[in-house]
């Protein structure tokens, strides 16, 4: 599947089959993230990939009981083992890669005819201790993967290209 | 091409043709941009894309004198219009969903036979400066973009899958 087509057929999924995902395609998924670039190579990520069914119904409870994330087959608590290092242009490292290679595992997952969520609202705290999650590894996001139940998307309600783009200088 | 071909050919390009990029091409890697998800849809991303030949020079001065972000001939500033929201886990919304919309770009670049270079050392008040960007608006990455002089990569140094990935919980 074109980068494109992955990019536009992505969408937030929040109602999942209960069909598991194939070991090889999450091994492809994960392959997505492993591969992906970071500041100086550092490779902060790391994932824990939860799949027992009890754990997922605590991880939806640490996560303000949206459904979804109990009813998803995987559920991948996205971590970084770091040293809060900070870039030259004063952002804190971690938090971007980290994204890189959890939205490296978004396409693939689309490629693969998976669906995934974004989750940002959870309990740091509640997550580290279900999953035993030392108390330096930042837990960045959680991410939902399984099979939609529906195959088709709304169309991206966005701002327009000339609403977020400025050309050779900001225009105010 | 498919996403996992994009993602093995990335490579972050520091060396550019001086061929310039076309401006349907350009368009079609913005909306890859434009497209990306973020936390409650909030779009805080904002791209300021500098193709003059001063100014990128005086960005390459800003970015520690990186001899390429002044030979790519396009370099687009990342940057925030942003609440500083917070996350439910505690982590600031918008360096990652920037992030996300940056590698929406990268990967798209590479199906179009470009490359590009994440930036992150640089100096944000001189940037800020020279492009005439707002206080209050953070540049998260400048990225540049450009036709490789090398249409090949190295391969990717990385740590194995086994030392990035635990399953059902972490392991110490």
């Amino acid at each position: 599947m074109d980068v494109m087509e992955a990019i536009i057929r992505r969408y937030s999924v929040r109602s999942y089959q209960q069909r598991p995902v194939e070991e090889d395609k999450l091994k492809d998924i994960l392959e997505a993230a492993r591969l992906a670039p970071s500041a100086s190579n550092r490779q902060e990520w790391r994932f824990v990939v939860v799949r027992d069914e009890a754990v997922r119904q605590r991880l939806m409870r640490a996560a303000r009981n949206q459904p979804f994330v109990g009813q998803a087959p995987v559920v991948i608590a996205c971590c970084a083992v770091t040293d809060n290092h900070i870039m030259g242009c004063g952002q804190l490292c971690y938090p971007i890669d980290i994204a890189i290679a959890i939205e490296h595992m978004v396409l693939k997952a689309v490629e693969e005819g998976l669906g995934t969520c974004w989750i940002g609202a959870f309990n740091q705290e509640q997550v580290k201790e279900i999953l035993d999650i030392p108390e330096d590894v930042p837990v960045v996001e959680l991410l939902a993967l399984g099979y939609p139940e529906k195959d088709s998307s709304m169309p991206k309600d966005r701002l327009k290209l000339e609403e977020i783009v400025m050309y050779e200088r900001w225009r105010r």
